[in-house]
């Protein structure tokens, strides 16, 4: 299992609105027949193409599949039924399938006689496939919100001097972030004062991600670095607002308002309806706190550094109406590590019942 | 030198004003034959412990010894005079005393033909003893911040509620760090919004720290948990302020104003004179700002915690004068480790030219 973890791997960040997934099919004496992953949506699975490699030779034979074998069609055949069309006899996997469409296929595979055992080193897969399980388990893209802040919480002086409050270690990480995510995000008051790009920088390769602008006001100038030829650019505005005036590639999507803020709830379906399975919010105080008023975030990737600039400064987060300490947002914790002089933090909000811890 | 680092340990945290050093004495055929550390002012320095353990097998032999033996007289004569007489033929040392008034051991050593070899383990000896270091290396008290914030910098929901942000590990925690410490420092806002006590808890042993309040306009409550027995307090005020009452045990300590607040420089003059090399700043964001602002931290010690609160919050620490990116407080990071759910942090104010990095 722990090979067919590692071969999800090399999909990751290109399979959306598709799980990565990884398999080994193994022949009826125990020996590695086959393997393979899933390399994109309409690409074939993990599992056909395991099979294909390993021919005759998996008649009798176990697959092992991070996550539970699908059985519906969609833009490809269910993977239950060439699993049983090859004469596979063991069917071991990581993760239940919790895509309502999808599941099912452990128990397919049970009734036409295949042994079936689930959540094999499940927590292992769980952590490979988390931006995808959290947005099918929640029904919405999964959102993470990405900052680098000072040790007493300030994104930049009075003055609005920002550069740099983190070091180039936590940049460079910053944009490997960006390379996993199918979407990144930002509010207008950030496209204002740092004129960003949003596109893959510091040698960092991938797909880039779909860049997304909130634009209440139709104020978005036509020369925005984001409105440049790279890539496509969403931007998000109101529903009576003049429509902005961009380049060919680039679309106008108008969501409602909610007290006089774009509604993210109606952005997230949207960019689901787009294939989009996961949203990096890239700072932006007033953004980030429309996320977690709304219970809209899912994981906060954290680059702390060792300055102090006294609460004149700008606050990382703003109100987001918590007025007492059991209103706050509780994370959970996850890795923590040193870039150059900053520490990461990756923190999860805690999981939703049927979740893995 | 390991060894020797090890024994000074042994008295760490009760030898203000004097360092804590540790010493191990070799025969002239290079086996230990005495040990010693400094346990506290006026008893026996490590070198003369060391030294009366080995008796005639010194005669010869090596001292190892973590700071450069003094060559003054204070409570005790000179540890280079010890040593002569007891027919030491080199000594190994691993940090330069900074201290004008006791430095010169090593030429005196020197002159009279001993053998002499600087800086061995200077960093690891260095640590051991920091806080000390730091003390009379700037001239005044050690001043380490110590705070429990949320993610976002916070210290306190809008309506006041803070227990607990951080969790039973961090504070626990922060009870060895008063122990480690000579005097505690808490503001006039503390004072009233928790009422602390500032004592040894959570099964913490070692001496109880000096407590010491500000309490500029002399507001302080006659029942306020911090002028029980426990141990003597210090109250700092103003120089018109009307006498605030207090039990036999405790000390008015009146300083000037500057800027309307009292002048912290001043006071800790006066806590050097009363033999305090260390403080420990508990929270406060208006207290933590009036040293930042004075350029009077040397450390902070931060213990973070999961949570978000956001900009209706309290923060951490007040302005303190920082308009723009470059007048911010810069720190080197230190120490990085995991409490329970929360991240402690370790930071130092960078090394002043002459110290170890």
């Amino acid at each position: 299992m722990r090979r067919a973890v590692s071969l999800a791997g090399a999909g990751l960040g290109r399979t959306s609105p598709n799980p990565a997934v990884g398999c080994v099919v193994l022949g009826a004496d125990g020996t590695a027949v086959g393997e393979g992953f899933h390399p994109g949506a309409g690409q074939p699975h993990a599992e056909v193409e395991a099979l294909a490699m390993a021919g005759e030779r998996a008649r009798g034979g176990t697959a092992v599949v991070t996550l539970e074998p699908c059985a519906h069609t969609g833009r490809t055949g269910p993977c239950a039924d060439a699993l049983l069309a090859a004469g596979i006899a063991r069917v071991v996997y990581a993760v239940p399938d919790p895509n309502p469409a999808a599941a099912g296929g452990a128990a397919r595979l049970r009734r036409a006689g295949v042994e079936v055992v689930g959540e094999v080193l499940r927590a292992e897969a769980e952590r490979g496939n988390e931006l995808w399980l959290t947005a099918v388990r929640r029904g919405r893209p999964c959102v993470t919100w990405k900052f680098g802040a000072t040790l007493d919480g300030r994104t930049a002086a009075p003055d609005g001097t920002s550069r740099w409050i983190t070091g180039p270690d936590s940049r460079r990480d910053a944009h490997a972030l960006r390379a996993a995510h199918d979407a990144v995000l930002v509010g207008s008051g950030t496209l204002r004062a740092d004129d960003p790009h949003l596109g893959l920088r510091h040698g960092v390769e991938g797909r880039a991600p779909l860049r997304v602008v909130l634009d209440r006001d139709g104020t978005i100038p036509a020369d925005a670095r984001v409105l440049d030829d790279a890539a496509p650019t969403l931007v998000v505005t109101g529903p009576h607002t003049p429509k902005p005036v961009l380049g060919d590639r680039h679309e106008v999507l108008r969501v409602p308002l909610v007290d006089g803020s774009l509604d993210v709830r109606v952005l997230l379906d949207e960019l689901w309806a787009r294939d989009v399975r996961s949203v990096l919010l890239e700072g932006g105080a007033r953004l980030a706190a429309s996320f977690v008023g709304r219970g809209l975030l899912d994981r906060v990737v954290a680059y702390v550094s060792p300055l102090l600039l006294g609460a004149g400064a700008r606050p990382v987060l703003d109100d987001f109406g918590a007025s007492t300490l059991m209103a706050g947002l509780r994370l959970h914790l996850g890795e923590v590590s040193r870039l150059g002089d900053d520490v990461r933090l990756l923190l999860r909000v805690r999981a939703l019942p049927g979740e893995a811890p």
